[in-house]
């Protein structure tokens, strides 16, 4: 086998067997295949696309590569959710606990990566004492008691995914909807889940700008999931405006705690909501979505979701008296409240330019070794949809530097008010399964 | 300016600057930029073409990557002839001295390389004490005075072009028509033509194989000749079986003496004659196609043509009595004649397989260390139309080894002889300018 062939298969738009990707991939791996062949294949796919069948063996092929997590000694059915990004995205520090309180196993391997704000694990270490480093051993057994913990990254997992998505970041070739798809899925089903659940976003603040290109997506990953016995479910939700209001890392876990306690923004417990039906109702705890929707509505509202949260902060140790006293979080020095200049309806809240603000102030990572400040960030008081008087409050920046001027008008940049009627834009797109 | 931004603009099919044309050429050169990002940029230019004027830029950026060579001492309008690549194709060794005994300068650089048979350089070798080991002043002068001669390839020409046929070699992005044209026409250029007449082959034993390719290539080319002030013709011609009779090194010289004599094959006359025409026409020692192409039937008829071709031997030390007595030349032990195992019409004769017999009986490289036999190689006795009976000799095959008992099946197999009334191929399909 000759990976020029396979090269030259996949630029004439031909299908590549099960032995071809695997070559491919080990080879890769292990170093025999240069990356200036791989870069070539790779292009090649971005033109040529690679159908289900492909992409299973693909992404069967990237598990394969390094290590895999064995999850088998937690009990029942382990569901793993995984969001494509967007901005102010705080699901699942309130779905962990959310559908453990149901007694849906949670064992979530998390990671910090670069962004707008820090990771899930960015987060959570912003409450005191929290932390990650735990084995194992003690991983497990800690989702079998508590029915959820959080651990980093260990292992050696995909080290293919690894490889190819630097070569793809060099080379204009990230932006290929198999290539995200497999490695999405490879990374989900190395770390040991038995079934996934997809928030693919769509929109403005989201990698996939267009819903038609976010179905593909999700389509894509959903045929992985079950062409390698995962069942698979892909949420379809909006990204045109920052989720819920608050972005940046503590800011996060407050607006968090405070779904937990019922009284979250409406998008962001709606979509809670409807993530935590389908991890719930694949884990096979309860039958029926609408069961799965009833009970995890109740256990917003009885206290019991809340509850799971403050076992699992302590269990990690963590301060739960955060959950009661959430000024126990970093405080950021300063808290600005910038004014609208006009009245009438906001008609837009550029997401990403939001996110980017936030990552200004110190709330994310452009490179590896940022250090994050955890209590900066942006607090919007206004959604999409909503009026406002001139002079209310539009947001309020957390800032750790007294001197925001350059900040300001990079806020009025990046949220519009229109005096049209303006509706917010719909929360859910679609579900593909 | 960075590599990514130039492959991501032309995976999204937008036009490149020459300054970003520039770039990327220049930091390939210099190996700032790395193989991967090149490989994923021509696999792009694989999918997303290349228009005129980006042709033209890269064009010339490659030119500009290295040595170019001056040919102004040369009195006279120099013009270049190049041929995409056929089997038996001995154009040059009839052109150059048929062309240069009108008067117009050929100045000719020629190399070795790999293929069916050798290149210009080794056929012109087959004669005794022919050498290419000459001085850029002798060879000039030489030109001045005879109007023609044979260097072998000197100075550092186009190495951007060399660095990238490489990488295309190995990640299947060989067969681009913009690639090839730039590739081609920088060499040309480079080498310091004025003018340039292509012969595009088109057929089974091209390597374009549809008529549609080449004249798409011949286009393109013309187009980089035009935008960089070298008068640029192109014949479209027709490669579906060998042209002439002879393949093989020692074998297409004597050929070519037979053509310049005026007794040579009637389709390699005939192109000669083609493209002799164009090339006496862009030199402008003759004004009109008709008047050119008399005065080269002419010189093939009054012994002119001849006896440049014996001055251009002996000025390079060669035995120019191979003219009067081709036996001189390399002869194979032996001549084994094949002859037709029915009666009928020749209506195949695949072009790239007899090349290949030609090339295992020794008569081309097939890696740059191989050391050609210059004496072996297969000729032929009916071309495609031609009636043949059974028993009556097919082809001679020249060779050094007595055994070829694995050749004559696959003469069979790629010589087929029908029932039906065969045509002889269209020898010119098309004349682009």
């Amino acid at each position: 086998m000759r990976m020029y062939d396979i090269i030259e298969k996949k630029r004439d738009g031909l299908i590549l067997s099960e032995d071809e990707i695997r070559y491919f991939i080990s080879g890769y791996t292990n170093g025999t295949i240069p990356d200036y062949q791989v870069s070539a294949l790779l292009m090649a796919i971005y033109f040529q696309g690679m159908n289900q069948t492909e992409l299973a063996y693909l992404t069967k092929a990237m598990v394969d590569s390094g290590d895999t997590i064995d999850l088998s000694a937690i009990e029942g059915v382990k569901v793993d959710k995984h969001s494509t990004g967007g901005v102010g995205d705080t699901t699942t520090l309130i779905l962990a606990p959310l559908v453990a309180s149901l007694g849906v196993p949670v064992a979530k391997m998390s990671g910090r990566g670069l962004g707008h704000t820090g990771g899930t694990l960015d987060k959570l270490e912003s409450i005191p004492g929290f932390h990650i480093e735990i084995t194992r051993d003690e991983f497990i057994q800690r989702v079998n008691q508590n029915k959820v913990a959080v651990i980093g990254q260990t292992g050696n997992l995909t080290p293919a995914d690894k490889k190819i998505y630097s070569l793809r970041d060099v080379t204009a070739t990230v932006n290929s909807i198999p290539l995200i798809a497999s490695s999405i899925m490879s990374k989900k089903i190395a770390a040991g889940s038995d079934a996934i659940v997809l928030d693919v976003k769509t929109g403005q603040g989201a990698f996939m700008k267009q819903a038609s290109e976010a179905e593909e997506l999700a389509k894509s990953m959903v045929a992985i999931g079950n062409k390698t016995n995962r069942k698979t479910i892909a949420v379809i939700s909006d990204m045109n405006q920052p989720l819920g209001y608050a972005v940046g890392n503590a800011l996060e876990v407050k607006e968090a705690i405070e779904t937990l306690q019922g009284n979250g923004p409406k998008d962001l417990t709606e979509l809670c909501l409807t993530l935590g039906t389908y991890m719930v109702v694949l884990s096979g705890v309860v039958q029926t979505e609408k069961e799965a929707r009833k009970k995890l509505e109740e256990n917003l509202q009885n206290g019991k979701a809340l509850q799971t949260f403050k076992l699992f902060i302590e269990s990690q140790g963590g301060d739960p008296q955060v959950v009661d006293d959430p000024d126990r979080l970093p405080q950021a020095k300063y808290k600005i409240e910038v004014p609208a200049k006009k009245s009438g309806t906001v008609s837009k809240i550029i997401a990403d330019d939001i996110g980017t603000i936030a990552m200004s102030l110190g709330a994310g990572r452009q490179t590896k070794d940022d250090v994050i400040d955890l209590a900066v960030g942006i607090v919007l008081h206004k959604k999409i949809g909503e009026s406002v008087k001139a002079g209310e409050t539009l947001v309020t920046i957390h800032s750790n530097h007294e001197d925001i001027s350059d900040i300001k008008p990079k806020i009025y940049e990046s949220i519009l008010i229109s005096g049209d009627n303006v509706t917010s834009p719909r929360l859910i797109h679609n579900i593909i399964s």
